[in-house]
């Protein structure tokens, strides 16, 4: 008799999005000529750059012809883009990695959920709370938690909150864990975290032989040049993290889907009679066994984004979204919100107003302004009470969406 | 500290395909001047059609565009895409499925070897002997098995020979098996499973309550009318079976990277309290989990295979693929060969002369023809004694490879 695996059964039903989606719907059928604003879902809006444009076209017709045609590609990789990637995006931040620490795939979704398949089952995971539901779910399915309580929360995870109160930079846990995730910026709060903070949890990971899991996906929307764009930066950390890089938001790709992980060499993992196994070999062994590459024409596209033409169209796309971001903070400063993130990220985390449930506010805001934004309570416990919006829009839009807000 | 999954640790060092590579490597240093043909590893080597070239130039110029432009699609995938599948490689064979029954992703790799996430460990695995790697693999790195025996077999899966004796199909087992992996046109034997044959394992399956995955990746090369192209043309497979089909072979996709699942909703799968679960349901939620749609320009390419020009262009690909194969089969026959498969399947499986071992012939193919295939053993203990011959090249090249054969 063929058996489920029973982990699935633990995660709980109403994922965020979907919930969302319900809400809005219902919305949309009871006022059919509202004109609906979303800054919900962090979908990026604009369209690729023309260098992308360009190579892709470029590449799909080397497809057309017997000599440029591509077949099976290595699993890890073109080196053509790995190679671009450690010129452009580490090497001019003192960070040296070989092109075997590089690993390609098809989006950052896939990378972190699929990361804890080469570890341990007896792991202690620690996420932060708020956080991206898919670094929870994935250990869920995996088997690492018990059931979740009634709060939402799942037995055997560490949940790290991140408040107002710790500039949402987590505290370091007081009891043990393995196995500890980390986004910054972060999404869904907008937060950074300097080099000083990273260098506190790199060296717990060290002292405690733990593993840091450095979710970068918003590195490029950094502008405070004090603040590291990789945990590479911080001395050390090569032995103790992995980090995760994409093309969706950086470059638009959420629809087009490429993306890295770095697995250093140095980095050590322990069989339980403490033999030290070399984690990058077992990730490569996962990637080439799970994974058959990335499509050479989205990879081609990927590495126009390191020309010097791509380079300055994606920082304009950028800089579009951060000025968006700008906006937002002021207007909603100037309505008297406490407001977070959106200055290194293109998330503006705000506080609804006194006593007011996310949720509560989340309906208030599409009732009143037509806005479509999301629960901070969907990414966490701690997010309770807050809520985000994204700056991906267009800029009428988002000014748009702002006089709206006012009516709240 | 953090601790690594100890069943990568039970893995075979030596892959298949990274050891052929080592030896061709090695030859080709000892012999700069060898004018080497590979008819090794299974990679297409004609270029995409053009209609499906058309389409992803178009897909490109939308991409380049704000009204055109695609983010986050539906991980299962766009509707043009499932919506042609289902009118174009099921409806015609009189096999009825939704959309919400079909998941499209970037290839049957990942797939077949994602799948088993979602079913418990303590289920018994049934693969063919010679198998596809993947398999077998992606069972061990979850922790179904034990370690390897000096044979090369894993304690905890059932291994089915599959050999001339029994025309590559194998027979029913003796003991009980939760989840049996099936893949015809069988890769890398080339033999093909009649509909009363599979329905022997639907009914198997049926009264078992086990699963079957029907790997159906070379469906598009059966030519005998005969011959079932998916396994829900036998009545009630819907209820035990999961199909994985593919692009990569199909219409040339192994390096842009598209394929797609079948997970009916009426099949179950059941926790160990006996309640039914819907496996449907439960794919699902892996598949939007840990999987963010496959690219929208690569979806694109995929539907224009189901347009008249399209289907036109890739049948006569296949069609040239499957003279190679006769060639193959020819020769090979007319030099007292034993030969299997190429008729319905782009792999010809080939005895070795009598008393030689896979890999003694693989060598000997290697230095006196300066062919390159595939050593039989490689796929299995069974495989041993085999040889598989890829037909994914130019004609002229197979034709030149058959002509060296002669005088081995």
């Amino acid at each position: 008799m063929i058996k489920i695996n029973e982990n699935y059964l633990k995660l709980q039903a109403g994922y965020l999005f979907p919930e969302i989606g319900r809400r809005v719907s219902e919305f949309a059928e009871n006022n059919p000529d509202a004109d609906i604003i979303k800054l919900g879902i962090g979908d990026v809006t604009e369209p690729l750059c023309p260098a992308v444009i360009k190579a892709m076209h470029d590449a799909v017709d080397e497809m057309a012809t017997s000599e440029g045609f591509h077949g099976y590609g290595p699993e890890q990789g073109y080196e053509f883009l790995t190679e671009a990637i450690l010129a452009n995006d580490f090497a001019p931040r003192g960070v040296k990695l070989d092109k075997s620490e590089i690993f390609i795939s098809d989006g950052s979704k896939c990378d972190t959920g699929n990361i804890q398949e080469i570890f341990g089952l007896d792991n202690i995971v620690a996420v932060t709370d708020p956080v991206y539901p898919v670094y929870v779910d994935t250990n869920v399915m995996a088997g690492r938690t018990s059931n979740a309580t009634e709060g939402g929360r799942y037995g055997g995870i560490v949940y790290m909150p991140c408040t107002a109160e710790n500039n949402f930079v987590p505290e370091l846990p007081s009891e043990s864990v393995d196995m500890i995730y980390l986004c910054y910026p972060n999404n869904p709060t907008g937060a950074t975290a300097t080099k000083d903070q990273l260098k506190k949890w790199v060296d717990y990971a060290r002292e405690n032989k733990a593993l840091i899991l450095f979710d970068a996906a918003y590195e490029a929307f950094i502008s405070d040049p004090n603040i590291p764009h990789s945990i590479y930066e911080i001395d050390g950390a090569e032995e103790v993290a992995i980090e995760f890089r994409s093309f969706s938001k950086t470059a638009g790709f959420t629809g087009t889907r490429c993306a890295f992980t770095v697995v250093p060499k140095a980095l050590k993992a322990y069989t339980k009679a403490g033999e030290a196994i070399d984690v990058n070999a077992i990730w490569n062994r996962r990637h080439s066994t799970k994974f058959n590459g990335c499509s050479y024409i989205t990879q081609k596209g990927a590495a126009a984004v390191y020309t010097p033409e791509g380079k300055e169209q994606i920082r304009n796309t950028i800089n579009l979204y951060m000025d968006n971001a700008s906006r937002i903070r002021k207007a909603l400063t100037e309505l008297g919100y406490n407001v977070y993130g959106g200055q290194n990220a293109p998330y503006v985390w705000l506080q609804a107003p006194e006593g007011m449930k996310s949720w509560e506010f989340f309906d208030a805001v599409l009732n009143k302004a037509h806005v479509v934004g999301t629960p901070g309570a969907g990414f966490g416990a701690a997010g309770e009470g807050y809520f985000r919006l994204s700056a991906f829009n267009k800029p009428e839009i988002v000014d748009e969406a702002m006089k709206r807000f006012a009516k709240i």
